[in-house]
């Protein structure tokens, strides 16, 4: 039997991790790293620098081992059935590594970033390996880049008594600022969507980057005003890292 | 000058603490608990407890006091009236607080149920007091109610790249399932609205009250098959325990 924890780690903050999260880290047998391959982004260090800080004179440290992420197929026209095929794929990378280094069974932990149930596909991987071998699963939550956003600017993410739609950048593009909602969260945008609204005005910005970590940017403002700001910071920042997780937070009148 | 830090605790579970949320309950000088009153809930108990287990041991330890918080006039009719008014009403509270036990100034923390920027008046109400003294705001990101749901029953929050709205039982109730979002969480929600759904067919809801706490209680399922027993559970668990906090996500098929 597989003991499989998924560790939701935060936003790049070691000081992130609950005490639940510190000691799931530290029962383990095994920790599994991704790598994305170097030059991606920096999350495989970050998650060694966070194992090795949390292990440094623990009675018991679990084993730590990176594996190689497959690549999604970009010959599979269809989004979904790419990233169907790219989530069996890493299921069996994960059965293979688990046939090597824990034979006999064993606690196996993942750090997720963030929350594990927040538009992370490390659950849905899980689901796969469920139907492959005899396991189960824990999720420890985590903080998440939305708690980290409105901790870094200082505001709530709702006004009060009113609703909160979480989305995506893709769909802020394909179909605009959702009906009845006056407050967005904007995650997974690659290309800074808010260009695409209509009609900037009335419109606040939340903006940050690396929210949470020691290189944390934040910028806010009236979106129009501050729109040219926010694209030329993104742009440098990822050139000057290689790479940039962002998110923001977007307001209207009601 | 008062540095104000309101410190995300999550949802009941000691261990939900962040190592910065402890470094920072230790830090302070004083920590302001505000009291119910006996028999309202456990809040005010449970916010002692975590006190007590952080600071046992620890070489500096702040002060706690604990403070009686004002109640909602009931005849201002209007409902942001009367939320304005009483906020108003706590940061007096909180200014005769800080006056009686740091007349010099110094670092006050309050320990926020969930996240502080989560359908919480903390933020609002420290807005009110920046206009009234001198002060600084320090906000630290908690575990929220949404995240303990989705570990209790280990399923993601969103579908792949689908959005996620974040609403209120008054909501679902006087404006029914928002238009183009397939999974709701909902929040403050005493009269279980999901009854006022009028076709629960195809819909499907995870359900917890005492999320992340020891009396943690789950159930799941198609809506129309398990609201009878979410019903019932939940009447017996509010007069078992006293009070009650639950949450739930509610998907349909897109």
């Amino acid at each position: 039997m597989i003991h499989l924890s998924l560790i939701g780690i935060g936003t790049g903050n070691p000081k992130h991790l609950t005490l639940e999260a510190v000691e799931a880290v530290r029962a383990q047998d095994l920790i599994l790293i991704p790598n994305k391959g170097a030059g991606k982004d920096d999350l495989a260090g970050l998650r060694q620098q966070i194992c090795a800080e949390l292990l440094t004179g623990a009675p018991h440290a679990p084993r730590i081992i990176e594996f190689d992420l497959p690549v999604r197929d970009p010959s599979t026209a269809d989004y979904r059935q790419r990233v169907d095929d790219w989530h069996d794929a890493i299921a069996e990378v994960w059965q293979a590594a688990l046939a090597a280094h824990l034979p006999e069974g064993g606690s196996v932990g993942f750090l997720v970033w963030g929350d594990p149930s927040l538009y992370d596909s490390t659950m849905r991987i899980a689901e796969r390996l469920r139907a492959r071998i005899p396991m189960q699963m824990r999720v420890i939550p985590g903080i998440t880049s939305i708690q980290a956003l409105t901790a870094a600017h200082g505001v709530p993410l709702n006004s009060i008594g009113a609703p909160v739609q979480i989305t995506t950048g893709r769909r802020l593009r394909s179909e605009g600022w959702p009906a009845g909602c006056d407050t967005l969260v904007i995650m997974l945008d690659g290309e800074c969507s808010f260009q695409s609204l209509p009609a900037p005005e009335g419109v606040t910005i939340h903006w940050s980057a690396y929210a949470g970590m020691d290189n944390e940017i934040n910028i806010a403002g009236v979106l129009s005003e501050v729109q040219a700001e926010i694209l030329d910071t993104r742009a440098r920042a990822r050139q000057d890292h290689g790479w940039i997780m962002d998110i923001y937070l977007l307001q209207r009148q009601g």
